[in-house]
């Protein structure tokens, strides 16, 4: 991939529709360039040429007489393409379309984006937008602030990428206001070249982007986001606002896999997988970039208070708990520092309040003993003021406590409002100041899931010896035939030629054969339809279970067949048997083809567990061996396959080996849309694990 | 109950510890009330007298020529109970004690406490703290402000108690920032005398309070709170932030009851069931607030979104769809209203884009269709600010909008920071206005809450004849026996005496009796240990299910005596034989007497629902027949009580009035501390309802 210093490192730069016309967007362009003193030439393009802006313009980018690098163009849409071929001619290396009407609107906009996107190609330029608001980089070598906002982003370590222009307004504008720096900017409109993963792969090699920020409406390649993103949370966090969720998933699915999936879950899986922190609104989005930018990531989930207020003290403790934080006691060294220094009313407990009279004096031997204590990651100061108690002097006390330690401080300054002298003081000096406690417990809760991911194993993906050929016929058998969905024989043979254990089956065409395989097998029995394929099996009475003898037998296969009706030409009538199994557990395997995702491959027990409790894990494919562990582990019925009431347990390796093949059929052929495994019968004794019935949609 | 208008509305108050020193508690009380314009006589009274801030101090409240109303006390604790003694001799009403170093430090200052709520008790006056930040009035006739802050609230229909007296000024302080107006606070401190349940009586009565906001640490008398509470939210919303979750219910306790209980399930049942709003941030709890100060509640749950940006519209749906909120499509009138209005690049849904472009006149004819249209009940304007566009403008037609419907607005101005013209134009008329689409949606959703409880029925609380006199002889005798626990034959007695149907049984004493009450009653049968009697029934083994012939009977008797060992003298040693049950689903009812709450009910299906899923519901108890209704839906499994798979629907009558009849036992005695009816099996046979297993637990 070509680098996008083209975008963000020009060394001269045309404004194409610049104007000299107030509340224009081709006037505040250059005006913000101009204000925030770009490093290097601008040249105003305008057809009516003359001056803009105290600047010299030409009609057209080719009359430029110098190198241009980047081009802000902002011309109507009908204008850009004539714009974008002239550029290219020029040897313009990137261009930054902000003109609207594109893609977004349906219809000719489609086919003028693809017009454009030809031209760019071909020019081997790189394009940010259209329909777009801009890009910025804050670096003092370049400082281009190419966006039509009010917002002067000062310089720091946060990248951001919006996949929404007026996001992109309010975030700049709402960084701003936080006292956030930032790296670089990027406004990505309809993403016709430029994407979120290209800038997340940029960014990665960018020294001055500490952290990445997102905000996402769709993924435009999901397996490429996952593979950048897993490279890129290793060193440098990454959040992400990710909106508008997937109805479709939900959406009339033909399976449990496909009711279950519902919306989201391909999303929580994809960024939980990769290690990308997700927020679920822009202001945890900022409320993690404060504590991100410049506090380090904590080691660990132990969290001390310092609260000068009971009552926050109560409310940060009650947050903080249920977001999964740990508040462990005081011990006895820091009880007796602090028995020497506070005064005889303060309880000396965690969270530790040091009463309304604390001064300087108690929060510094206050935050200094919970700081040099190792059970306490994170420090959170709580300061409410009182009429006696300069702000500013607590302020000062937290940041000298602050630099001592690499342990990450964050502040709740609360009742001051939503800006006061000590929370500049301490914004200043990188220290993420809070209006009310439970931003600060949603925040850590947030970290310390990165943090979790950062230190977990990362997981080996298997390949097994499989048998493709088999499973490519039964496809082919089954398309040729005008079959959407595989059921019975093929679907069993299917799971056995990916090594997946399958229950015994025999395949009978007429009541005799049923009665014969029936003796061989013992009753009780277990009858299903295997051809001619019905996708709801259960409800069109197709499984007829627990049958226990020839005369019930013959019954239950009579009455099948009649069910079944007049076959079409060239269909045979047939049944699988199987031995009806008594014993195990029943859970379920399921793969949902997400139109964003891809496949999605789900885990949970079977029956009430899957239809009424929904209690299911979904994860992105490829499956590694550990997330197929964690999959397993994450359900809340796990204890039910770990020994409970004194059952054995279930050999977890006989389960994960089953999703993982599965994980490896799906990569192996893209044309299941849906997989259900239903029952996948697993027991305490080896070897009784077993796959009773599957059903495989395709396309 | 004495009228608090002895606190809230004096003519003459004396600040008992006024000071002219700056930085000190009686200075600023004393400034309050002046600069706030206090509408009646001050007197500072100090022991040096002289003048203090230009008004004439004397040495003691006796020396007070005027009759004094109201006292606010802030001299040191050790002063306090001769202060107030000299307050009741001089006659004065209310007081205010500021002074803190009473409950709250232990030891001595419980004692002083004590001796306090006695002089005020003896001097019929009333008392809010001690250890409190004061009280305000806002009435005109009135202008009390007795706190020591630095907020000066406006006049308005919201009234608060706060627990915390640093939250309080908190609250003062946001209230101010967000335009808030208050009709009166009162930072009840230690809550000695004058309580939250005092405040919420008192403001029911008041015609200038609307809303009552509450941050509630413990409930004093929560039966008091909820009857007080069904009354008021009747015609006024309560709006809570109750933090300090009770961990208590989760310690060790000895049923499943107990340990399902676990943080805060008390407090949420009894809230929700006296139709109070719970919020679980004092963030929230002004969102909520700024909504219903001055905008109606809405009639239904569907929403209209009118944006000029799409990613907020898309953030705005997500976060409203998640809330349970509807936000159904534009009817044909609606989109033809619009499609004739405004541009064609528009597209006609909900949330409906106005695109960047749109200004006072497509903001007016999309508001004005929206507020037309029945199927919307809140209208949600989101407005994030393009150069080209005045935002005072839309700011202005949202206004006009708003006053020609009785639908409530609720405003989203995203990216202009925390405050700018637009947002005070609209706040200043009443529309409340956020910074995160987010915000409106978790208002909405509690706001629903609410509509919710007022819509639905209230239920009646049924008397059903019951025998008593059994209940109470089998309790003493258990504790004459000095046993805690009441199981096997005296446990079913209980359940028979108040009406709750019961499998039936035989006592056993020896072998020989074992085998006969089994032949009669019919193999398979359960037997259990009568007594003597051991807690944990099944770890102990004492229970011995599926018993097929009089062999294993007698084996299993005989083990179990065995096991038991050597009992202790009076001690007799017996068996409860009962028909083995496999019909039917496993249901559990248990009551866990919260310390906060007294008695709450628990309903949910046995086995792993309750052990596993912790799929359980609880309710604060006297139970009315509706909310043991809701009870049982609002179970996840409830889905198996209702037909599932085609098995026959349960007769929830039977529940409900297993539910209500227990309700009803504890409701008789406060003896029981804990119940476990498990299993109570229910099936779709009527007649094959009951009890077969029960334990009390008593003190």
């Amino acid at each position: 991939m070509k680098s996008l210093d083209c975008i963000f490192k020009p060394q001269s730069i045309a404004v194409i529709g610049a104007s000299s016309r107030r509340h224009t967007i081709g006037r505040e362009i250059l005006h913000n360039l101009i204000d925030y003193e770009f490093n290097g030439k601008i040249f105003p393009v305008n057809l009516k040429a003359g001056v803009i802006h105290s600047i010299k313009a030409y009609s057209t980018v080719l009359h430029v007489p110098d190198a241009v690098d980047l081009a802000i163009i902002v011309v109507p849409s009908k204008a850009v393409l004539e714009v974008a071929r002239q550029c290219g001619e020029k040897g313009v290396k990137g261009i930054v379309v902000i003109s609207a009407g594109f893609r977004e609107i349906g219809g000719a906009g489609i086919k003028l984006e693809q017009e454009l996107v030809k031209i760019v190609k071909k020019s081997r330029m790189r394009m940010v937008g259209p329909n777009c608001f801009g890009v910025v980089n804050t670096d003092p070598n370049i400082r281009m602030n190419a966006t039509f906002g009010k917002a002067r982003p000062k310089p720091g370590n946060i990248s951001f990428v919006s996949q929404s222009g007026a996001l992109g307004e309010a975030i700049l504008n709402f960084g701003d206001q936080l006292n956030l720096g930032f790296s670089m900017f990027c406004s990505v409109g309809n993403k016709a070249d430029v994407s979120g993963n290209d800038l997340l792969e940029y960014w990665h090699y960018d020294k001055k982007t500490g952290i990445t920020l997102m905000y996402l409406e769709s993924f435009g390649n999901p397996n490429r986001f996952t593979r950048i993103a897993r490279e890129v949370t290793k060193t440098k966090p990454v959040v992400a606002v990710k909106s508008g969720r997937t109805a479709q998933g939900a959406k009339a699915a033909s399976s449990h896999t496909g009711a279950l999936a519902g919306a989201d879950v391909g999303t929580d899986a994809l960024l939980n997988q990769c290690g990308v922190m997700r927020t679920s609104s822009i202001e945890e989005l900022f409320d993690v970039a404060m504590m991100l930018t410049r506090q380090p990531i904590p080691k660990g989930n132990g969290v001390a208070i310092v609260t000068n207020a009971g009552g926050p003290g109560i409310l940060a403790t009650d947050a903080l708990i249920n977001c999964g934080m740990k508040l462990p006691s005081l011990s006895t060294t820091v009880k007796k520092k602090l028995k020497a220094a506070l005064p005889p009313e303060v309880s000396l407990s965690n969270p530790l309040d040091l009463v309304a009279g604390a001064g300087r004096k108690e929060f510094q031997v206050a935050l200094d003993a919970v700081c040099a204590d190792k059970n306490y990651h994170t420090i959170v100061p709580i300061f409410v003021q009182p009429i006696t108690i300069d702000e500013n002097e607590i302020a000062q006390t937290i940041i000298d406590a602050n630099k001592k330690t690499k342990k990450p401080f964050l502040v709740c300054f609360m009742g001051v409002g939503f800006r006061s002298p000590g929370m500049e003081m301490l914004m200043e000096h990188g220290i993420p100041v809070y209006i009310f406690p439970e931003a600060i417990a949603k925040t850590l809760a947030t970290v310390d899931n990165y943090r979790q991911y950062l230190n977990r194993k990362k997981g080996k993906f298997p390949t097994f010896k499989v048998n493709k050929t088999v499973v490519e016929k039964i496809i082919a058998r089954n398309l040729d035939s005008g079959s959407k969905s595989i059921i019975g024989e093929d679907a069993l043979d299917i799971l056995k030629a990916y090594g997946i254990p399958i229950a015994p089956y025999t395949i009978a065409e007429n009541g005799a054969e049923a009665v014969r395989a029936a003796s061989k097998i013992g009753y009780p029995v277990v009858m299903k339809l295997n051809s001619p394929q019905i996708l709801h099996k259960t409800e069109a009475r197709a499984v007829r279970v627990d049958i226990r003898n020839d005369k019930e037998l013959r019954s239950e296969f009579n009455d099948l067949k009649k069910q079944i009706g007049k076959l079409k030409k060239g269909e045979k009538f047939s049944v699988v048997m199987q031995s009806m199994i008594t014993e195990g557990v029943e859970t379920v395997i399921g793969v949902l083809s997400d139109p964003a995702f891809g496949p999605l491959i789900m885990f949970g027990l079977g029956g009430i567990f899957v239809e009424i409790m929904k209690d299911v894990a979904f994860r992105v494919t490829p499956l590694s061996d550990e997330r197929a562990d964690d999959m397993i582990r994450s359900l809340k019925s796990f204890p039910l396959l770990d020994g409970f009431r004194g059952s054995d347990p279930i050999d977890l390796d006989i389960i994960k080996d089953a999703l993982l093949r599965i994980s490896q059929l799906i990569g192996d052929f893209d044309q299941f849309i849906e997989i259900d495994i239903n029952p996948f019968i697993v027991s305490g004794k080896k070897g009784m694990c077993k796959a009773v019935d599957a059903r495989f949609i395709i396309k």
